[in-house]
């Protein structure tokens, strides 16, 4: 019997759409890379990144507990653990003050994830899309310029959340990881989304040589598009909209496959996303997409619970693609 | 060839002596049960118990190290570390957060403790005296009461350090652990000391029950001395003092063995320590004590550095008794 070369599946984002991503393949026979964007600056992450000019923990953090093997399940919960009491600590992520006390320890904020890994027993690897320090700045359609991925992403609580994103960039500019690059060149698959569009997918592309290597790599590439929009940062959007931001930033016929979830959520499961102006996103697509794109129409929604993706039926979409 | 069953070995104490004991031992071929006071209440880990009312974490944290396997030398490292920067983390021991966390995780300080010396791969068990959230009383000779050990701790920064120590209690009375009262009964030998004599020696021996265990138990009985006085607390004391307040403590003839650093460091190194009003302790002792207790009094000073017990020393002179 030949043992099969086991394939490289990189997946690209941040926040909670790559732990659902991840997830969904932990037990997939891929070897998993999970390319973090580094512009976060909200909450436990902003303050640990202002106080210790450490790169971002928060997004890490997520991915290497999705990547964490079973038998460190206290040691995962701990990570995960949010201290919510003490003047000094409440609010304050454990798992993001391991990752900022390790890389004081070893020295850098790579090694610190790489011990991390090692210590929370993850298959798989995470890596930084840069090691720059990076702030994301996103200009309005009137005109006003917004500074932070924190500052961008609260939009949705001021009066304003309703004028949209004209652009974003980096500042100052970044290049990309060197292993972040290699992986992306050696991936058999590049999974990019789902996520809040401008402030954990795109700050990926904005990073010198990331858009590079996605084209140049021979891997199948495949987006998975929001099921919600997001109040500040995609309102009204469809899926036409996602496709559209996404090949503005990276290039036309970029990706090979375009994942959609088909199933709209009942009424009484969107009622407390409209209240905080979150909407279903609504398939619409031109002939253009039919023709550049293999469109992949499916229920992927959870059962219950949050409007996810449902980790199970996205594994078994991608599997399908992938193996 | 029979195998010899493993010896049982209990250190009592608190604070860097325990850590010095432990890691003279952590390599020989004993079962090492540390049982650690429960009053420490200074510096991060008097924040913790203020604000997250866990039991106290320093020592615990000092013991887990100690025991920890050398194959986990980041992790170890990463326990220890001390933040130094940053508004609200500035002082926290990273140990001290961590068991903090895994208390909140895992629902009890045992608990948690347990699960850290999984984590730390640690040989041996770490062991609270008590369950019971405790703080440390002194009367001074001139009737004043001093509240919580870090006050009691603090005194030698104080003008009336020199007004010496009456009596200590608890405040609450509490009771034994259950662990920690097993562990005395089933142990071959019984090390107590070095350390603060009132600050992190005798509280363990004022929770309820310590006493009668370890003069129940048949276990050689170990006392070792301190190297240096300590302001505010042994001022002016020699060995015979240090036996005596150990005998109101504990009672007479409980020890087997008292063990006697008899090497005078010299004047260099002692300057430090005399700006601190530390001083060296003087040997003097009784005919009664060399009756009641086997003399042991050797080199056991560290070559250079701080003036602590030698962790090879101690070990040569502590397994030629308990061997």
């Amino acid at each position: 019997m030949i043992k099969k070369k086991q394939k490289n599946v990189v997946v690209i984002g941040g926040g909670t759409g790559v732990f659902v991503v991840l997830t969904s393949l932990k037990n997939s026979p891929f070897h998993l890379s999970a390319i973090i964007s580094m512009a976060d600056s909200g909450g436990s992450t902003g303050i640990l990144r202002e106080e210790f000019g450490i790169l971002p923990p928060g997004d890490v953090r997520r991915a290497l507990i999705a990547l964490s093997r079973s038998d460190n399940k206290i040691l995962a919960k701990l990570f995960n653990y949010r201290f919510n009491e003490g003047y000094f600590l409440d609010g304050h992520s454990f798992g993001n003050l391991f990752l900022t006390a390790l890389e004081r320890v070893v020295g850098d904020f790579q090694k610190a994830i790489l011990e991390a890994g090692r210590i929370l027993n993850i298959s798989g690897e995470v890596i930084p899309v840069t090691l720059e320090n990076v702030n994301l700045v996103a200009q309005l359609k009137n005109g006003q310029v917004v500074y932070g991925e924190a500052a961008i992403d609260q939009r949705k609580n001021k009066k304003d959340a309703s004028v949209a994103i004209k652009k974003v960039w980096l500042q100052p500019k970044a290049k990309i990881n060197p292993l972040a690059q290699k992986a992306i060149l050696k991936a058999d698959a590049i999974i990019v989304g789902p996520g809040d569009l401008y402030t954990s997918i795109i700050p990926n592309f904005l990073v010198e040589g990331v858009k590079e290597a996605v084209i140049k790599s021979k891997a199948k590439k495949i987006f998975i598009t929001n099921i919600m929009t997001k109040k500040g940062e995609t309102d009204k959007f469809t899926t036409a909209d996602f496709i559209k931001i996404m090949e503005k930033y990276l290039g036309k016929k970029v990706f090979d496959y375009i994942l959609i979830n088909n199933k709209k959520p009942d009424t009484k499961r969107l009622k407390k996303y409209k209240e905080e102006g979150a909407e279903f996103v609504k398939i619409v697509l031109t002939k253009d997409h039919e023709k550049n794109y293999q469109m992949i129409k499916e229920d992927l929604l959870r059962a219950r619970g949050l409007l996810r993706h449902d980790p199970k039926k996205l594994k078994n979409v991608l599997e399908k693609i992938l193996l």
